[in-house]
C-alpha cells in the first residue's frame, strides 16, 4: 500500500538523531556549525521589523531573481532572463523534486549515477517511472560509455551532481564533451544538473552546465543559497531552466509550495549586494586542508576531495565491519558521527568508506580528529 | 507533453500582479496587510543573532511539535503524539500536496467539492488520478447524498475545506454526522480536512475534524501558522495524521522539501508561549463587520460569511459582465482587486460573484470600500 515501500528514514536523519542522542560530534549530515556572517544576520534582524512577512510572488522575490541572473552572469558569463528562466525554491531538494515530478512520466527511465545523493530516486518512483542506476568508475568519474548503453527512447532524463556528493568529484571539460556527443544522439533526453556545491571547489575550477551552450536548451540547473551562504536551515534554493521547461515547472511549483519564505528571500537578495561568492571556495579549501592535515596521523585513508564540504575516508585499516555498523560504533564508542557511503549506492555496496562533513569551526574539527586519531 | 495541460498561472498570481501593475488596492490574494504582532517580530530579530540557521529535524522543530500537540489539545481536547502524528510543512499548500501525492495512486478518484480552493486538483492529476467534483448546494453546504452517489471502491479520498475558501461556510455537527454515516460504508476512503482558517470563525464555532473520533483514524488535518499569525510569507503550516498515514507522508516529505525554514519555526514555537489563538477570531470578526458595514451603501450584495477572511459579494445589480471581466475592470477603472468566484469552479460557472479579502488595516478597508461604493 506504500508508494515508496523500499524507502525509509533518510540516513541524514538517522545519523544526526543518533549523534544527538549520544552527544557525539556530528560530522554526518552536511551543515556548517560556525556562525553565519554577521552582515547577513544583521539584515535578518532589520528585516524582521519591516513589511516582509506576506507572500512574495510565486516565482520568487523579483529583486532576488534579478540578482540570481547577475550572479550567473558574473560567474559563468551567461545571460538569463530573471522572469522566465529562474524559480526560487524551498531549498534545492524542493527544486529537484519539482523538476522531476513535472518532467518525468509513467514508465520513463531516469539515469542516476551510483553512488548518488539520496533525493533523486523517490520523485522518480512517485512518477511511476524507473530509476536506472549506472555505476561511476572506481575513481568516481562517470563512465559515459556505460551511460550511453542504457540510453534509449525510454530515457527521459539524466541526473548529474557536480560537484558530487558524497565523493567530492567534479566533472571535467572532457566529461562535458562526452556528454554532449552522447546527448546529440538523443534530442529528447533532459539533463538535471545538481550544482548545489558549485562555489565549493578547490584546485580545479568547477565547470557549470551554465557554460555548456549545447546543453542549455534541455538542462535544469539547481543551486542552493543554503550551501553557499552557510544557512542550510533557511531552505532557499533556485532552479535555472529554459522558458519552455520552466513554464511547466512553475505550474507544479505553484501548487506544490506556492512560494518561498519571504524574510529569507529578501535577506539573501540584500546580502548579494555585499558579498562575492569567490570567498566561499577559499573558506572551505582551508577547512578541507586543515581537516586532512589533522587526520594525517590517523589510520583513516583519505580519498581525494575536489569540491563539496565532504571528505570520504576508508577505515579498511581499522575494521572489517560493514560501514553502517562502523558508523554506529564510531558514534557510540568514539563520539564522532559520519555517513556510511554504502547508503549512497542503490545496492548498498560496502567499500569500507565513510563521509565526514568538514563544514565545522576549527575547534570542532580539532576535537573530532583527536578522537578519530585515537582509534 | 505537459502533465498539467489545462492548468495555467493561478488566479491569485494573476490578480495580485495586475493589482500591482495598476496600483490598485489588493483585496484579491488572501494575505493581511497590517503589521505583524511586535512580540513575534521581536522574537525573529533576536533569533537572527542566534544559532538557528541550519537544518532542523525533518519532521519539524521538536519544541514546536510539542506545542502544536498542546495547541490541538487546548483547542479541541484531543491528545496527539508530537513525534509520530505531526509534521511541519512549508506552508499548508506543501502539506496538502504531499498528503495527496503520498496517498493517492493511479486511477484513484478523489472527491473535491465545487467551488473549491484551487490547490487540490493539480496534485491529484499528477498522481494520474481523477478528481471528481461534486457541487455544493446553493447555500454552499455539502450535499452528502450527491457525494455518496459518486463514492465507490475507486474513491481514495474526500477533501473538505472547513472553514471554506472562498465561501466562508463552516461545517455543522449534522454535516459531520452525515459524513460519518457515509464513510462507515467505505472503510478505505481517506479524508483530507483543510482547516487553515480554523481560528477565523465568527458567530458559530468551527467544528474541527479533531473533535470527530470516528474520523480520526482516516483523516489528515491541515493547518497554517501563516493564516493564524498573519505571516503568510513565512510558509509554515502543519499536518496532523494517524501514525500509519503520517509515516508514509514523512517518507515523501523528506525528499520533497526535507525540512522547513528554521528561524520561522523557532519563532512560532517561542511565540506560542505568549499568545492565545482565541484573539484571532475576534480580530477578524471586527474586520468582517467593519468591511460589511462600509459596503452597506454600495450596490454589492453581500453573502453570509461564517469564517475565513474572505467576503463573497454579488455584483449582479451593477453589471452583466462575466466575473473575470468584471474583476479586471474593477482593477483598471476602480482601483480595487478581487477574485472572480468562477475560477473556483471546475467548469468556470459564473454567478456574478467576486471575493474580497478583508484581512486589511482599517485605512485600506475604508479607501477600498469608498471606491466600491462609488460604482
Ligand atoms: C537534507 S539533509 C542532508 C544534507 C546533505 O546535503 C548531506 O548531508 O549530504
Ligand atoms: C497561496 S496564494 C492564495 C492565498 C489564498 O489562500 C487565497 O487567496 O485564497
Amino acid at each position: 500500500m506504500s508508494k515508496l515501500p523500499n524507502i525509509s528514514t533518510s540516513i541524514f536523519t538517522v545519523m544526526s538523531k543518533m549523534a544527538t542522542e549520544h552527544n557525539a560530534i556530528n560530522l554526518s549530515q552536511g551543515f556548517p556549525n560556525f556562525p553565519v556572517n554577521e552582515r547577513l544576520t544583521d539584515i535578518v534582524a532589520k528585516l524582521a521589523k519591516e513589511n516582509v512577512h506576506q507572500y512574495l510572488p510565486m516565482s520568487g522575490y523579483p529583486p532576488l531573481l534579478s540578482k540570481i541572473a547577475t550572479l550567473v552572469d558574473d560567474s559563468y558569463g551567461r545571460i538569463i532572463q530573471a522572469e522566465t528562466e529562474i524559480l526560487v525554491t524551498a531549498g534545492a531538494t524542493q527544486g529537484i523534486f519539482t523538476t522531476i515530478l513535472t518532467l518525468v512520466k509513467t514508465n520513463d527511465e531516469v539515469i542516476i549515477l551510483d553512488p548518488s545523493y539520496d533525493c533523486y530516486e523517490a520523485p522518480v518512483l512517485l512518477c511511476n517511472a524507473n530509476p536506472v542506476r549506472v555505476a561511476l568508475n572506481d575513481d568516481y568519474t562517470p563512465n559515459w560509455a556505460t551511460i550511453e548503453k542504457v540510453c534509449s527512447s525510454k530515457t527521459k532524463m539524466i541526473i548529474i551532481n557536480n560537484p558530487h556528493n558524497p565523493t567530492g568529484k567534479i566533472l571535467t571539460k572532457s566529461d562535458f564533451e562526452a556528454l554532449e556527443i552522447l546527448l546529440e544522439k538523443y534530442p529528447d533526453i533532459l539533463l538535471l544538473s545538481d550544482e548545489v556545491y558549485e562555489y565549493i571547489t578547490f584546485e580545479e575550477k568547477h565547470i557549470s552546465a551554465h557554460t555548456r551552450e549545447k546543453l542549455l536548451h534541455r538542462c535544469v540547473i539547481v543551486s542552493s543559497f543554503g550551501k553557499s551562504f552557510h544557512v542550510t536551515g533557511w531552505k532557499v534554493g533556485y532552479l535555472v531552466a529554459p522558458e519552455n521547461l520552466m513554464k511547466e515547472i512553475k505550474k507544479v511549483h505553484q501548487f506544490l509550495v506556492f512560494s518561498v519564505n519571504s524574510i529569507c528571500q529578501v535577506a539573501i537578495s540584500d546580502y548579494l549586494d555585499l558579498v562575492s561568492v569567490d570567498e566561499i571556495g577559499k573558506l572551505y579549501q582551508e577547512k578541507r586542508d586543515y581537516f586532512r592535515q589533522l587526520l594525517k596521523e590517523s589510520r583513516f585513508e583519505l580519498m581525494p576531495c575536489e569540491g563539496t564540504y565532504f571528505q570520504v575516508a576508508s577505515y579498511a585499516a581499522i575494521s572489517n565491519e560493514n560501514d553502517v555498523d562502523f558508523c554506529k560504533r564510531l558514534i557510540i564508542e568514539h563520539g564522532v558521527a559520519a555517513i556510511p557511503i554504502s547508503t549512497f549506492y542503490a545496492d548498498g555496496k560496502d567499500l569500507k568508506l565513510i563521509r565526514f562533513c568538514f563544514a565545522k569551526d576549527n575547534t570542532t574539527l580539532e576535537e573530532a580528529t583527536k578522537r578519530l586519531c585515537a582509534i
